[in-house]
């Protein structure tokens, strides 16, 4: 299975420049799968919802039609992180898009600083999606520093964990290896690149997007600054083994009876 | 607060060299807290229950009695992994002392590899005590792939991890970092060096023992071979504090609801 991630600099309130961007740095991929940033469509430093509201998209709206083209056109699936608008209410989402058509949107349980007076706290709870022989989980962000979020998508059978960011700390791209690790799977972090300023407030994204393997071994790692579509191939089926020594079940030998 | 790891090399079988050593590592030590190995009085690589008879010792036993004199003589709290026998069955085990003479047994909850053929799984559940204004909470060895080990520790108030191991791979000190980071806590993992053999089996244990702080940093580090005992002032208040952003708490922001 050949996965990969686009890690790229969207422009804050340029909608179409970044989707042309995403179009453009997408022709011939030559992936199963590939994962995109949080927000990669809109930015991210907004200082009120009058200023998301012409950015934003319903689950089967404007944005999720560009994704289902360009994975019909390259014939690949795409996790991408957007502005739903539903109802009155702004989500910070993600959205998985198959070629056959199949669609998941998963709403990013827990928000970071800033977020919390923009968008309201998902609602989905943690959603995977059955695609190719694989199953794959979603999170966004500030959803890293949970262990909760990776363990609870692997336990319900998560491979591979597709995951959008915007990270202005380094500390995620190291804890990412120890969710691989403690969970057995594969993870792919799409981190943005770039600087965006609102004002009043400026933020440094760090890049280092990549994507680990079950022992945590970082199979490929983009630089902090670059923008680039980069690949690996990959075997999930590694994954759905959890016997990590030969008698050592992962999730087996939980012993849940002790957990808080 | 001064607190510390040592480190050192266990001699299997050798119970009193291994006592003469660590007596000797603690003199005028100058810390209010040491931790030490996994099964440090004892060596690790015990093949049957026989051989593991007369190195055993009940939880008022002599080598509690052990600690609790060296932690009377150098005025120290001490944490140390031990080989427990209670009735007929054999612990993994951890002992807490203080020089008020409060002790606390925890009984390894994750048992690893050939551990299954020889210990009982712990069945102490996961302890702290209070210890000089700040909250210890106790972990053996491979309690650290399960971030519930970690989680549970925390949530019931544990400032500093203390982590008594037996390594011999080299990702748990990683892990130990995203541990600090996701329960914003200390650690302080001791891990043994040197190697074992028992005629069919040979281990080598990596050390590198560490201690963390809230953020992740690491404060200090043992090298892959040295016998030292590292000693640095940490101020466990720093890890009671879970905002880690004005507007995220690290625990009362985690949303059960959604979690397996």
């Amino acid at each position: 299975m050949r996965v990969g991630f686009l890690q790229f600099n969207p422009q804050l309130f340029h909608e179409k420049q970044n989707l042309n961007k995403i179009s453009k740095m997408l022709q011939n991929c030559n992936t199963d799968l590939v994962v995109l940033p949080e927000l990669c469509t809109s930015g991210y430093l907004f200082k009120s919802n009058i200023e998301m509201e012409s950015l934003s998209s319903t689950a089967d709206g404007r944005i999720p039609g560009f994704f289902k083209n360009i994975s019909e056109r390259e014939n690949t699936a795409i996790v991408a992180g957007f502005l739903e608008k539903d109802e009155e209410l702004f989500f910070n989402s993600q959205i998985f898009v198959a070629p056959s058509g199949n669609q998941v949107i998963y709403r990013k349980t827990h928000l970071f600083f800033n977020e919390k007076d923009l968008f309201s706290p998902g609602n989905s709870g943690f959603k995977i999606a059955h695609y190719n022989d694989a199953i794959l989980g979603f999170m966004v962000c500030f959803d890293w520093i949970f262990p909760e979020s990776a363990r609870t998508l692997s336990l319900r059978g998560a491979e591979i964990l597709c995951h959008s960011a915007n990270l202005v700390l380094p500390f995620c791209q190291k804890a990412m290896i120890t969710r691989s690790i403690e969970n057995h799977v594969f993870t792919i972090t799409s981190n943005r690149v770039g600087t965006e300023t609102n004002g009043t407030q400026e933020l440094t994204f760090t890049g280092m997007s990549q994507i680990t393997d079950p022992s945590g071994n970082i199979l490929v790692r983009a630089d902090k600054t670059e923008e680039v579509l980069l690949v690996v191939d990959i075997d999930p089926e590694v994954a759905r083994n959890k016997m990590i020594t030969e008698k050592n079940h992962l999730f087996e030998d939980r012993r849940k009876e002790f957990y808080e």
